[in-house]
This record gives structure tokens, C-alpha cells and sequence, in this order.
């Protein structure tokens, strides 16, 4: 088990990584936390496949002092909204939750957003915990406080920042992820192994020969990752001097993608893997980075995305005048982009027709997509 | 004018109260913010009255560079819904409001609240100013950063702590607010006195005799308020050791009149007025405070509420039911009560039957209201 401890300002907390943590770590924080109730927030998948596990430890852990209710709402990013955000107010309500209570996050990034918005927002912040079941959570999202919701065609446009009391990532549940949710946290994880650290693209590939969850290495890659998202949170919590900022490489061409499709067809690492591959490409034709920066891009996220079939409907037109869109609405249209693997670099601006050319290229090689 | 600095950790902030402060600290303080838009949020009623003024004084200091754009609501409590920040939401991000801008809150309580929380979660936060138009919204809601809205049934059931950059009291829009309005302001006004600050009493009658918001009595009252206010914020920021709570004086009781009443005939004030007079004589009955303290908040209260009728429909044992849920609902039910004058004390539980003979009598005495 790796423990990481996220120091923010004079409190901060821990990161742990491991295997059987629902029996020992987590029960004992909530020990700590005395909470008179337990708010399971998740998703019904989740819960048939890891809830009464789940509730076995906590429940061993409380010996019947502490009650536990659910708040339940469907997966998908769709539902990380204002309407599932008011049924959650509402059920908090009428169940009498109070401050002292606590809320428990226990699913992938959908869950642990608004779950954590939920808890920063009910009675102005409960305490809250992040479990999380997927790997691009356990390596990204539910690190660092950032939660919230969408709006209709604007991801994230609504939220704050609540850290949690922990972050609890069992190994254990990720066997039964799906190979492209899977994919779609290694994406994540690639893009920690180009921003900071090449020796993680090692490890990844590596890990990919076996794609084993028994074994240390994935426990190593996942601790390695959340080692790299505490520092960086510690560094700018607040996402405003532009260290928080390099975690969205691959971002501004992910989110058009992600917005371009409505959000279902891609997932999230998918979206960023294209992302990646164009703002790789734009780095090469701007100049700043020297060749071989889309080869490498190509060779770690090409096998990631490879069994991805092109949205329906998607149109290389349609992902260019999104971005577009943006840039029209006044919002200063950032790109984070490589030198060479380990020196990022935010750029304010970039030449359209290379924008446009990246997109183009990717979608083509990606998808045989033309204009 | 004066200004009280509130400190907060490293930053804090500054509230100003006085004359023609629009013209002056208000607009430099938006220079120094220098935002690309302001978001006037506001009500239809505030605006006519006074809205050009601020918008002549804002484009004074901005000499075109900036843009505005209005964020209106009806007024009245039951505006201050999810539906209601919805509609803020969506604002924004159709007129493309980033991180960069600013939210100006220009009205009172209601107000303050609402744009303070959608300054609080759109984008994760934007920065806002508090500009508050009534007596109560100056001297309690506009310092302190409690934003959010209520949720049917349960007032400010969602929400946060997010500090405005300034508070700004211009005294000069206080004559035209109702009658009714200065007089439940003046209620907050002796509810500091009551907790902290027996000498606020007396310049509060004196100020009655005239009621003139010409010359420098009610710009101390005022300031003397801003600074018990920003002194308890600064000792208890996030309402968690007991001394943010005493503010809370007369809430209990006012909460569960104001709750009877569908929020609608009475304002906060004079449901908190009541409420202190139900507190001082449950004090009384349980023997924590000497005989008088009623008397002293009867000479105090009486003539703030004198003019309001009973409200259509207010029935003894609805308030004395709105106040056993919330205990039944597992909510601790805690009292602000004072031993005496500038002595108060959090009392958890109180006898259920000083509680309704508490309520009974002050109805009665007030309305002529028999169960």
C-alpha cells in the first residue's frame, strides 16, 4: 500500500493506494470522523458490484451506531447535473443530514464530482470522502478538490473547490472495470508520463504487456500518478499560477471532441488521448517541439483508443467550430503544449490554421475522417 | 465613512460605510479588480431606484474598456431558489462571463445571497462585491461571505463561504428603503446590542426619536454593527467553535415563525425580533437570566414591529410543530440565549414546555394569537 499525504496550507490529506483498504484504512478514517450517518453516494452498477463489500467494512466498523443511506443516480456524464445535484439536495434533506454527517463518494468521476459538489454545497459543506472505482479517478479526479457539475454544452461550468478528508483508491475493484474505462485512465496516466515523468510511459507500457491487477505495478503506476497530482494541487490548489493549469494538456482538443460528440460516445481519456495526439502534432508544426513528439504520443495512446470507433455523426467541422465557439466568447483560448516529454508550457494563443491542421491530421489517421 | 478592515487568514477585506461611496471606493476598487465585465445582480426594484447612479459612477471609472451586464430577479425571499441560480448560470455562460470578471451583488439579504453563490460556484468561483441596499443586508448578510439559497421548506439548506473583495454601505440609498424594511434592519441592529453592546441600545433609541438618515448617527450605528460583525467572522470564519453561531440570536424561534408563514409575511427581521423576545422570556422561565430581560427587549422590539399585523393564517401550533420537526429530524436544536445583556449563551436543549409557553406568550402579548 502507498500512503501519499497532500500538505494544503496548515492541514491537507492522505492518498492511499492499495489493496483490502475498505476493511482497514477507510473504516478507520470514518472511526475518526464519528459521523452519526454515512451518505453512500454512487451509482447502481457500482453498487452491485462493490457496494456490500463495501458496507460489510463500514459496517463492521460501526458496530450499528453509525446509519448509512444512499444517494443513487445513473452513470454517465450526462447526469452530472443541476436536475441529479437537486435530487441529492433533497434527499439529504428529508433524511435530516447535518453538518456532522459524512459523505462518501464511491465511483468513478461522475460520482466523485458531483457527489463532492453535493458535500461542499448541502448546508454550506459536509465532510466528505472520495473512494473511488475507476482507474482515470484514482489517478486524477478525485484528487484535489475540484468538484461540480455541467451545464448544457459546458463541462464543469458550475462548482468549487472542497477538498476531501482522504482519498481511498482500492486496486481491488478495478478488475471488473471495462477494458475501455481501463484505456480511458491510462490515457491519464500517459499524460502524467509526458508532462512529468517519461519513466511512467516505461511502466505503462510494461504494465500493458500483462494488463494484470493482481501483482505491485499497478498499484506503483497509480501511486506514482497521485504522487505527481498531490504535488501539483499543493503547489496551486487553486488552479490560478498555472501549475494546476499543465494538467489540462490534451484538454482544450479533448473537451471540443468530448462537446462535439455530447459527451457520450468518447470517454474522457479517450478524448484527451486525441488531444494529446493534436497538441503533439501542433507543437511539431508551431515549431517549439522538435520531431518525434507525435511518434512517441502515437506509439504510447494509439493502442489505447485503437478499438475506439469513430463517433457517429462526429465531424472534423463541427470539433473546430466548437473551439471556435469558445474563442468567440471572450474565453482566452489556452493550450498546453510540449517542448519535449517533461517540459510543458501553457501558450496563450496558436495559430488557427495549425489548430485546424492538427484536428484535421489526427481525426484522419485516427479515424480515415475527412473534411 | 468609515472602514473596517476584516481579516481573514492572510487576506481579508475591507467594508466601507458612508456617503457617496459609489463614486469614490467603489470604483477604485473595481479599477484595482480590473475585470473585463461587471455582472450587475440585481433586482427590477433596486435597479430604477437607484441602478443608474452605480452605472454612471462604474462607467466613470472604467472609461469604456469594461463592459456590464445585469443579472436580474424579482425580490423576495422565495427568489432565492436553485431555479433562480439556474437561470444565473446560464446567463453567464451565454454571455460567455469568465474567471476574470466580476459579480457586483446590488441589493439586500436575498440578493447578497443569491449572486454571492453563483459568484461562489460558476467557474468555480468568480470574484464579487457586496453592495448592499438595506440596513439589514449592511450591517449582518453582506459581511462574512454565507452565501446560497433556500430550498423549499429549509432556508439556506444550500450553499458556501465565499468572502466578497469589499463590502460596500453607500448610506445614501438607505432613504428610500421602506418603513418596514428599516425597521427589521433595526432589528439586526439590536440584536448586536443585545449580544455585545448594550451602548447600541441607546444610540438605537436615539436614532429612532428622528429617524433621520441625514448626518452621522446612523453611519455609526451602521459601522458599529459592520465591526461586531467582521470581529466574529474573523474569530469564527466558518461557524465551527461557537462564536459565529451566537449571531444566530432569536433564529430558532424567528426561523420557525418565518418557516409558518411561507416566508412571506414577515421579514427576517421582524421574525427575529419576535424571536428574541421568545428567547428572552424562555431565559427567564428557565432561570438562566434575571426578570427585566424581556422588559428590556419589549422597550427595544415592541415599536420595530408594532405596525406589522399578524399574518394571515399564523397559527401558535404550526410554529410550535415547524420547531419540534426540525428536532425530530435528528437536528440539534440549539438556543442562543442571554444570561443577561452582552452575556449570551448556547444552550443545546430546552425544555419543550418554556419553549411553547415561550412562543405562546410573545404571540399572544404581540397579535392577541390564542392556541
Amino acid at each position: 500500500m502507498a500512503g501519499i499525504v497532500l500538505r494544503l496550507g496548515s492541514e491537507g490529506y492522505a492518498i492511499h493506494v492499495g489493496r483490502g483498504l475498505y476493511e482497514t484504512v477507510l473504516a478507520q478514517t470514518l472511526v475518526g470522523m464519528d459521523p452519526a450517518r454515512i451518505v453512500l453516494a454512487s451509482h447502481p452498477d457500482i453498487l452491485e458490484l462493490h457496494g456490500s463489500r463495501l458496507e460489510d467494512a463500514l459496517r463492521g466498523m460501526t458496530a450499528g451506531d453509525t446509519s448509512m443511506m444512499h444517494f443513487t443516480f445513473p452513470p454517465g456524464e450526462e447526469n452530472k447535473s443541476l436536475l441529479t445535484l437537486e435530487r441529492g439536495y433533497v434527499a439529504l434533506l428529508e433524511a435530516g443530514v447535518t453538518r456532522e454527517d459524512v459523505v462518501l463518494a464511491f465511483g468513478g468521476g461522475v460520482v466523485g464530482d458531483l457527489a463532492g459538489f453535493l458535500a461542499a454545497s448541502y448546508m454550506r459543506g459536509v465532510r466528505y470522502l472520495q473512494v473511488p472505482t475507476t482507474l482515470m479517478a484514482m489517478v486524477d479526479s478525485s484528487i484535489g478538490g475540484k468538484v461540480g457539475i455541467d451545464l448544457p454544452g459546458a463541462k464543469n461550468a458550475v462548482g468549487c473547490f472542497h477538498q476531501p478528508v482522504a482519498v481511498v483508491s482500492d486496486i481491488g475493484v478495478l478488475k471488473t472495470l471495462p477494458q475501455r474505462e481501463v484505456n480511458s485512465g491510462l490515457a491519464e496516466v500517459a499524460k502524467y508520463g509526458f508532462l512529468y515523468d517519461v519513466e511512467l510511459l516505461s511502466m505503462l507500457r510494461i504494465w500493458e504487456s500483462e494488463r494484470s491487477f493482481e501483482g505491485t505495478a499497478i498499484e506503483k503506476i497509480i501511486a506514482r500518478c497521485a504522487g505527481h497530482k498531490a504535488e501539483v494541487v499543493r503547489q496551486d490548489e487553486r488552479d490560478v499560477i498555472g501549475i494546476r493549469a499543465l494538467l489540462n494538456y490534451g484538454h482544450t482538443f479533448g473537451h471540443a471532441l468530448e462537446s462535439a460528440c455530447g459527451y457520450q460516445a468518447l470517454r474522457h481519456g479517450e478524448a484527451v488521448a486525441l488531444g494529446m495526439m493534436m497538441a503533439a502534432r501542433a507543437a511539431e508544426m508551431d515549431g517549439m517541439a522538435a520531431g518525434g513528439l507525435l511518434e512517441l504520443h502515437r506509439d504510447v495512446l494509439m493502442p489505447l483508443i485503437a478499438q475506439v470507433e469513430a463517433p457517429e455523426g462526429l465531424e472534423v467541422e463541427v470539433v473546430l467550430r466548437r473551439m471556435l465557439a469558445d474563442k468567440k466568447r471572450g474565453r482566452r483560448q489556452r493550450f498546453v503544449l510540449l517542448e519535449a516529454p517533461g517540459e510543458p508550457r501553457i501558450v496563450d494563443s496558436l495559430d488557427e490554421d495549425i489548430v485546424r491542421r492538427a484536428v484535421e491530421e489526427i481525426l484522419r489517421e485516427t479515424w480515415g475522417m475527412e473534411r
